[in-house]
């Protein structure tokens, strides 16, 4: 059986990677964007795993797949468990109704994807 | 030739199947979701293929695939004709422009899914 | 008591009178997409009703209060009954969440501000 | 001077309250939501302040009003300071970009709000 | 008569400056943005105005009145045609739809707006 | 290496061919749509280069993947460069952030697939 969700997570993370640079490289706005995300993503009145839920948050409800992988990666890196990443999908889903239920999935195969690796 | 809606749709249908498993378990609040999508799609003073036809709209103003997939089959079931599910269609063209007609794209190889599947 | 929503409403029939007439005169892609209006909502295998009730619940979703003025006051036109545009709107609800209550709120004005109308 | 966000505030909070009592006494849809709001919205794995957090961060991005006037609200509520609510915003400000700007605009005036009628 | 789209301009632009001053001096993160926004809009391959334009013509599609406030007169500072902010609008209808006309509508009220006080 | 966005430009573009033709057949609001289109994208005030460069950097901002495929392609048919085409994105990376970027990465691949294609 295919796993087309697996496959889509690994060509986000290997395109997101090659953009990276090719934007490092060329775009003086992307450049400042990164100063900006770093400013945004650390250690505050807020914690990092609180930061990196909200933004997971942010991102079902906007279906942002590459979001959903990176945010909730971050925030499994910080000790985020299942449960809790869970309860910030819950919050997306009050806030989308049906369509979040689809970006859901994705969240989901995203924590799959993560549980997986970390067994290997 | 490869025909990549096709199994879109396919992966589409697989991936919702194991989420809503996993989900329904796992989350109370998508189970309120569910009694709540209940609620909304059954007869009442609009029929259930009118309200269909509303998610159908929406679902294509919104890019959804999807929702797209599960109404448009829902419509049909409820014995929508193609030109109706083409109507709805139009009427979210007229609210989305251009990007509408991508999502118009996705819409009309949902109808051809499951018209081939008829005739099997 | 201020009435902001009644105020809202008068304000957007007046703007967009306004602004008809002057893209009318000065763009042709707007001439074009008058056209396209036209074009879609009329009587076809969907009742022009059924139209509108779609076009709410797209309007709904995607929180366009000029929209939701517009269609609702069509389906109205069109003989829809206040159950109905709230069948309507519970379409939308059901695939947007929490914003969607807040649309549908001013949906909520819409309906009243045409029933006060009616009985003038 | 004229306080244009004050009056939207109070505009928000009137209307809301009169369409919570329009649509559950009309609409099973809507009070089957409001059974979803309770559950998200709810002590869990993660805090209820937290929660309003993600929740808070989503209205932003989302731009919508009255919900950055209910979560922040909440989130106030439960013992959110000031830094803790721009921070939420920043994450949003991240995901964003311009229009999220203007979002975080609103956001600091319904903070305003709040710590004026608190002096009160 | 009332012209409702004058007041909002006129408090879009005096919520902006107070809540400008409010970030800069509470959010590194919104100083970084500022940084990012300066980079974009400076003379490059694209002159200032065609950056400004494709930034209004965005602001159409998202109905950001305040976008549409901003970049609408910075265009008209790089001497920007009444036709010219017209045809970005054009290419903002087409992608956009029955909705798009709801954000020309107040972008036509921001070159009148300018219009006006251009002959003060 | 498997080149995912490379097969997606592909299916892109072979789905988009065979919709349209359906459509046309199918749908007077699609041809009225077709109209819209051509009546947008022609030498005005504005050259055609100038407003596929606002069509492409709506497209980052609204994440529409056929739009960027075909309007950066325009772009590039009009002779636009590389780096006129990277301003663009700058200017919807402002307006759209994080999410932004994803979209940009799309974008990059599309340039990527048109610059292999002139050099065979």
């Amino acid at each position: 059986m295919k796993n087309s969700d697996k496959e889509k997570i690994e060509s986000i993370i290997r395109i997101r990677k090659k953009a990276h640079t090719y934007f490092l490289k060329k775009s003086e706005v992307y450049r400042s964007f990164t100063d900006m995300e770093k400013k945004t993503f650390r250690e505050g009145k807020l914690s990092i795993l609180n930061k990196e839920l909200i933004a997971a948050g942010i991102s079902v409800v906007i279906n942002c797949e590459s979001c959903m992988e990176w945010h909730i990666r971050k925030a499994l890196d910080e000790g985020a468990t299942e449960d809790q990443i869970i309860e910030a999908i819950e919050v997306a889903l009050e806030m989308s109704g049906g369509p979040g239920t689809v970006s859901a999935r994705f969240a989901m195969s995203v924590l799959d994807f993560y549980r997986k690796k970390e067994k290997q």
